[in-house]
């Protein structure tokens, strides 16, 4: 049975998250229904990560299997010309028989965007966090900075789904300021619930002196969610790069 | 009685354009409700256009009068604070009792926004046209210089809202690309309803070779809607700028 794998990108304010749901509309769904009507036959499509309503993605990988015989070069444009405007695949490659999306994920990167302005712009703020109050970009990026490195990230993560650790590996975390736009980035071998939310919010608490940059070691240390910062809303926060070995690599590293 | 000029910016995606209905969401709706919390009286808005259902705005104007002892700088956010992330208002100017945000204005422009890219992109495409199929930007821009001036423009206006004449004067309109990206600028004395859309549609033609900008003058002078290019969609189609004279003309000069 051939495994292909996608990538795709969503503006997910339309969705509530990745994951199939009863009752909303989810990509998941979506985009299995677009899958189903080309290869014509039920699917299961599993994704790189979940994410929660109103998150956003820039390259996202997601793979299902199929004994349809379509040509791989032609499933972009098939799925897309039965997706809606926010959901599109930019492209499709054939992965090994035990390639999974999730499962064979290297690392990931998610972005947050804040527009840090005082008046809001229609065109920004359904796709970053709106946020009047002036901050630091360099007291956020030298408080991300704490953030790098073998961590229990248990103090930066809201509880709701198990996990066997929450020790986890940031590879890098820094943030920038262009204009009124701020974005941090964060990569790491796997992120905990709602962990890139509450880091950009302890980032925020740092930028208001809330906390200092050289208080965040003993607060993971201390693993309490309650001493650090505010889970940031979803409208900010995009997965950005997910990286794989091979094919599905190379495709996924495409800009 | 105060008259406020406010200027303010939407995407329009979620709306049934500006125009208050008696069943959808509407922009003059939502901004009435938004300005009667504040001035804490009913208050009738005019706008300076009506706008269709997906249509955006960059900077538009609209009037309303009012008692409320508010002062003219607070107007911004306190209106902001009470309308949704999709409708900003970003200045607000006390204008001439005789003001009135459609009878005062001297000149508008619109652009529209072609996506024109073989692969679809959700963060583009709520906001501009997509057309995967290659366009000459050359020749739009070529068949854009024929509608320039005073003429009679029935051809490129769909019947539904009555008026006087249907000519007009057209200040400039041209094309240029960056990227994938398309940008149509034009600007008038006033428009026709969808004249935006059908002149847009005409360049398209006239990049796909199914009529020649050399003919544009003919097909204005016959004034037959059916020998011109498609209505093109609503979600490329930004009111772009707004002219006044005075106060009011100043704060919608702001970039």
């Amino acid at each position: 049975m051939r495994n292909i794998a996608l990538r795709l990108s969503y503006d997910g304010s339309a969705y509530h998250g990745w994951q199939a749901q009863a009752s909303e509309a989810t990509v998941q769904q979506t985009l299995e229904r677009a899958v189903e009507k080309t290869v014509q036959h039920p699917v299961h499509i599993t994704g790189c990560g979940r994410t929660d309503a109103g998150v956003h993605a820039m390259r996202y990988c997601a793979n299902f299997r199929t004994d349809s015989a379509i040509p791989t070069d032609r499933i972009p444009l098939a799925l897309n010309s039965r997706l809606p405007a926010d959901i599109a695949v930019s492209a499709a490659v054939e992965a090994p028989e035990d390639f999974n999306a999730i499962g064979s994920c290297l690392q990931k990167e998610y972005i947050y965007k804040i527009h840090n302005s005082r008046i809001r712009d229609p065109f920004l703020d359904l796709r970053a966090c709106f946020w009047p109050a002036p901050l630091d970009a360099d007291v956020m990026n030298a408080a991300a900075a704490a953030f790098v490195g073998r961590h229990d990230f248990a103090a930066v993560r809201s509880v709701g789904t198990p996990t066997k650790t929450t020790v986890r590996t940031v590879h890098w975390c820094r943030v920038e300021r262009d204009g009124d736009m701020i974005t941090v980035w964060v990569c790491a071998d796997g992120f905990l619930y709602n962990m890139v939310r509450a880091i950009v919010g302890t980032l925020v608490y740092a930028s208001d002196g809330k906390l200092s940059p050289a208080d965040i070691p003993l607060l993971l240390e201390k693993g309490d969610r309650r001493l650090t910062g505010p889970t940031m809303p979803p409208q900010g926060l995009y997965m950005h790069r997910v990286w794989y070995e091979g094919d599905v690599g190379r495709m996924m590293a495409i800009p």
